[in-house]
């Protein structure tokens, strides 16, 4: 029986307000055990850029990545909102350390080629790095060292290059190499409780979701949209050794991580889990 | 006999600039042995401010760091420069980690009170910190495995605020904590070749100052002005147990660092060594 580990992944909305950035670390920060935060930070990102007089494309919500993009999203990502939110957890008597996929050599990447999208347009999005290799032995050692690791949206491509890298993917990648030495629960905070069966609805969480169950769902209309990428890379990740991977509110990780004994499913009680 | 440590601190100046970095980087690596690197980037700071509209005020050399600054030096010397010195240094093999003194709690610091000057005026640096306390066995244990520390001029005060700190400070008080751990020689780069006899003589090297030495020359006033606290910082560590301090040119750095087996005093054969 492996020790559990809760890995959390949290949107640039929740930390880059300071009253929210607090809720969180403070619901972090009350969860037992070894555990992991995962950060963004675009709309910063954004902000920082827009005052540099630098333009902000995207495209399929992901962000080109310039030379001078790439210096803010380094300065905003690596320094800003990742040594705020080390700095915070300090002050709650975490032990944390702020990383990006260069430190320590924890997370490399490969510049992303330039892709041909479905109407043959090309698109380039620059200093943008798909992992490749995550040093999931430095990350357990450092984590049953009693430090807690505070991931940044960053990677590097080993010949001295930062990459910009999405932080779902980070959480996700992180967290299946966690799952050889730890019980991973991957926790992605969201703005809805959980998976909804009617979108309009937000006591209408769906509690699980299994590989049946979503095909079932995406053949009813019920998943649609951006949650199908979501879950598929949910359950991928679950098929990649993590144990649970939750889908909840951020504002709810207090209750979702009640780890209460009693409850099943390793303590989870409220949003979707997906196993 | 202690393992030996070579602590070297960088200006802004140097690793500002793409091609002295690289120079410097390079340098850094032909270093033998467990080494740590504190850099500065005050320049880049203070580009970064202008360009976001905020003016940087100093006095005596010292940034006056308010929030709106604050948020500056954390994305620049905790981002933009630290993780580029860290990329930089995983592209040539050394296995490095960018930590500021929140990350792993290692360097604390408290806020510094108001000043009242001579002339009977008061000056708040603002969110600038003193050191009070550095984990020295934590970042001994990260060196002895195989991990390169590059600090940033950040500390933090636990209560969740991180602190603008200058380098030259964060490089002695980590030299001190080392000490106790290793045979430590820290390297100031700096832009004349070592303490000179003849301010207009980059030849003019004074190759060696004792304690005995320093009171002499400062009679003589051979030295002065801004010489004279930091070569008193420098006795000051080596009385506090660091083996000695080189004062040397950057672009010297990789002759400095010889370590040729044969050269006295640990193989440093440019610069003043203070000890």
């Amino acid at each position: 029986m492996k020790e559990a580990l809760t890995l959390v992944k949290v949107g640039g909305k929740i930390v880059e307000n300071e009253a929210s950035l607090s809720a969180l670390l403070t619901a972090f920060n009350a969860i037992r055990g070894p555990k992991l935060l995962v950060h963004g930070g675009g709309r910063t990102a954004t902000d920082v850029a827009s005052r540099l007089g630098i333009e902000t494309h995207m495209v399929g919500g992901r962000r080109i990545t310039d030379a001078a993009m790439l210096d803010v999203v380094t300065m905003v990502y690596g320094g800003l909102v990742n040594k705020r939110v080390v700095a915070g957890l300090q002050a709650r008597g975490i032990n944390a350390v702020g990383l990006t996929g260069a430190d320590m050599d924890v997370m490399r990447s490969r510049r992303r080629p330039v892709v041909r999208m479905a109407d043959g347009t090309e698109v380039d999005y620059g200093f943008v790095g798909d992992v490749e290799a995550v040093d999931g032995q430095r990350l357990a050692d450092l984590i049953r060292s009693g430090v807690t690791p505070v991931l940044a949206p960053l990677t590097h491509d080993g010949w001295g290059s930062l990459l910009n890298t999405n932080a779902d993917t980070i959480a996700g990648e992180a967290a299946k190499a966690l799952a050889q030495h730890f019980d991973v629960s991957l926790v992605f905070c969201f703005e809805h409780a959980g998976v909804l069966a009617d979108p309009d609805d937000e006591t209408s969480v769906i509690p699980h979701i299994g590989r049946a169950d979503f095909a079932q769902l995406v053949a009813d209309g019920v998943v649609a949209g951006g949650m199908i990428p979501k879950i598929e890379n949910s359950l991928a990740a679950v098929e990649a050794g993590v144990a649970r991977v939750i889908i909840t509110r951020a504002d709810a990780l207090a209750q979702t991580l009640v780890q209460d004994e009693q409850k099943d499913d390793a303590g989870f009680n409220i949003g979707t889990i997906i196993s």
